[in-house]
């Protein structure tokens, strides 16, 4: 018996050459493991020369970063052995009180037991799956959602079933219909993943009379919510909107987070859970990564305890929403006829769909030959819709640059239109290269 | 249909009442998810009047706290714009760059691109074990072996089979009799869990001709090596030993961290694989948790850059050297007849056996009462085994208060073989309160 023998043929069945001689060791849950639209751009759209309409990255240009270097100097000094020393996977309990009061301010009155912090929310997210999903389980999402999310429920098999949205959100309707069509299918729900606050990537806002609906629904389908809450806290007009978990203690995990509201680069995020559901996020947070970063935990604490941050976030709105009047500005200035998009009242994207016969996933190198970048639409969705729609950002370019790149975006369109109109469907496929055309991108 | 109905009646198979009315829900994977005797035990042995020989906390005293909080003040300060936004998956380039430079010291030659930076060396074995196991694939992993791997490995619902060590280590013949008696019951072996120098739990160091066997029959045998390696830099001669990653570029992935050579509360480890398992990796840890925390990794690379890390290590191998002289010669002075230990030369732990007839589980409470801590050898083993093993931990505890802990444990001890030599093994049992009594600990 030769073992290698698997690894002396590296030919698959398609008759492509293999070169990785581990292909046969992996698990099952590795196989859906490709590298996401949004990433694979990144690398291109950093370019200087490149207006990148396409990462969700927060504007830190309004830290206070000399403070900010002068507390946390203090921190390491004083409280140095504790901050670079192991912690508990639970999370520092200062921190956990803390973010208690954040929470509040939407609503939400949580137990400092009840919170566990994570490696950011993302984390908070890979451990709510980890504990609910074997491989085939649904989990109902809005179409379009979070791409990272997607990534994560891909990775533990779960499947993605999209739920329609409208400008209020989440369709109420379309909810009640997946759950039921997937239990008649025979499958197993295990929760809805929501954002109900300016929406990535669909910049929209679940109405408060659909929050109501809709934990009814879930409730009353015994079928989990887990309320996905990053943006919260910038509505452009400091508004906020009541968490779903602030309607329903016992049947909402909540994350958050302090990425948009602080410092991405921390990664401090947390879950709120009902109790024995935090129980058992706490071991899977140990067998993840023993415990979240000391040192950053503390960071926030001290920031939250020395530091206007109620100040701070005013002044992230106040940015956010002038780039985002920036944006909008010049999607109505540039935009050809045929184009819709989203009207955001916080967070950081709008959401546009193009004509029909223009192909966004398609235009993208024409677009980034143009210099300008965005995330094309299929990448919000498990099931390869969304080509006629794209994730425009406009958290980190400056309200100039934003101008410049929606102008530049809407040659492009009008290009493709053109195109499209002159020589139909086959003209666009040709101009993307050598792939094979499949069906769904016409 | 009443959705609600198995919640409404929270009784479950064994009778007992459930309080969790999730529990229908939870995946599979998390119904093995249980806290670890280790973590249990913390609460209770931090209390400042016991002794804690228990836990693997690295000694910080050591430390330069204010010449490093000066560094990261100036990081803050300067780079903060970067240091606290996203970063990418795969980890700091220049921190990657350092990273080759220490693996050196151990003959490890990587390039940066083959490495992923993690959450700790935690979140690397926990990325390895996501994207090869399936549930009940076989790892093997020396019995004893970390406590950590076996939550993790857990977590995947991964079988662990453990393979005798001796005194030099993994025994090779062991190893290879494990991985054919596997594949005869069918089984699919995915990888050798490993950690060759200063073993935690055992305390001892895979002999170097050893190291050559075992990579020829993992090799032959078509079985991955997954090296773990935190405290290959502390051994107290300053010796290193050759990592299994020289001597196999292709078979195996080799693990690390600054957790005990510089600061665990800071969360940076690594993993070092073949390029192919690389790419995955860095696809399953953005799933996991997006980035790593880019502060902490430009923090290390500031104090690599800026510090004598070199001769910090060196301070840190004395210290631990003069604890573990002060843990072996009060164990000499002290321990009863019977009592067997083994002599580290490096890292944090010893593993002790005590006479037969003593169960270190069932005594670990009249320890606690006696104001001494260790952990009980059952948690270093996935099936029950070790109940005459306990690790004692020299890495934290002052040599004075190691000398006492050793001292009152010694006394424990003693009253368990007199309590068995008069009264036979039922006194024990019931000293241990209303448990029932299982064969395995008689």
């Amino acid at each position: 018996m030769n073992p290698y023998q698997r690894q002396s043929s590296p030919v698959t069945a398609t008759g492509a050459h293999n070169l990785d001689p581990h292909l046969h060791r992996y698990a099952a849950r590795a196989t859906g493991m490709t590298a996401s639209e949004v990433r694979a751009l990144f690398a291109v759209a950093s370019r200087p020369e490149v207006v990148s309409l396409a990462g969700g990255m927060p504007n830190l240009a309004a830290l206070p970063l000399d403070s900010l270097s002068g507390e946390i100097a203090d921190l390491v000094a004083r409280d140095g052995m504790t901050a670079l020393q192991y912690g508990s996977a639970h999370g520092v309990p200062a921190l956990r009180e803390q973010i208690c009061e954040v929470m509040a301010l939407e609503g939400v009155y949580g137990h400092p037991d009840d919170l566990v912090v994570t490696v950011g929310s993302q984390m908070a997210l890979d451990l709510v799956t980890r504990i609910f999903c074997d491989p085939g389980d649904v989990v109902l999402a809005e179409g379009p959602s979070y791409v990272g999310a997607l990534g994560t429920f891909a990775a533990y098999q779960a499947e993605v079933v999209h739920v329609a949205m409208d400008a209020e959100g989440l369709v109420p309707e379309s909810l009640r219909q997946a759950i039921v069509a997937a239990r008649r299918a025979g499958q197993r729900v295990k929760f809805l993943y929501t954002i109900p606050n300016f929406h990535n990537p669909a910049g929209t806002t679940l109405a408060v009379a659909r929050r109501v609906e809709i934990l009814d629904i879930c409730a009353r389908h015994g079928v989990l919510v887990v309320e996905d809450n990053p943006y919260g806290l910038l509505g452009f007009d400091g508004q906020t909107y009541p968490a779903l978990r602030s309607m329903d203690l016992d049947n909402v995990i909540y994350l958050g987070s302090f990425s948009k509201t602080f410092a991405s680069g921390l990664r401090v995020g947390w879950a709120l859970a009902p109790h024995a559901v935090r129980e058992k996020l706490v071991l899977a947070a140990e067998a993840a990564a023993l415990c979240p970063p000391t040192l950053n935990q503390m960071i926030v604490s001290r920031y939250l305890t020395t530091h206007d941050w109620r100040g701070q976030i005013k002044s992230f709105q106040q940015t956010y929403r002038e780039r985002r009047d920036a944006m909008l500005s010049a999607l109505t200035q540039y935009m050809p006829a045929g184009c819709e998009w989203t009207d955001p009242d916080g967070g950081f994207f709008v959401w546009l769909t193009v004509p029909d016969g223009v192909d966004t996933k398609a235009m993208l190198p024409r677009a980034v030959t143009a210099r300008v970048a965005y995330v094309s639409g299929t990448g919000f969705y498990a099931n390869g819709q969304g080509n006629r729609q794209m994730r425009l950002s406009f958290c980190y370019p400056t309200p100039e640059r934003i101008h410049e790149g929606v102008r530049r975006l809407a040659g492009v369109l009008e290009g493709e239109i053109d195109l499209y109109r002159t020589f139909g469907p086959t003209s666009r496929k040709s101009a993307t290269g050598p792939q094979t055309p499949s069906p769904n991108t016409e």
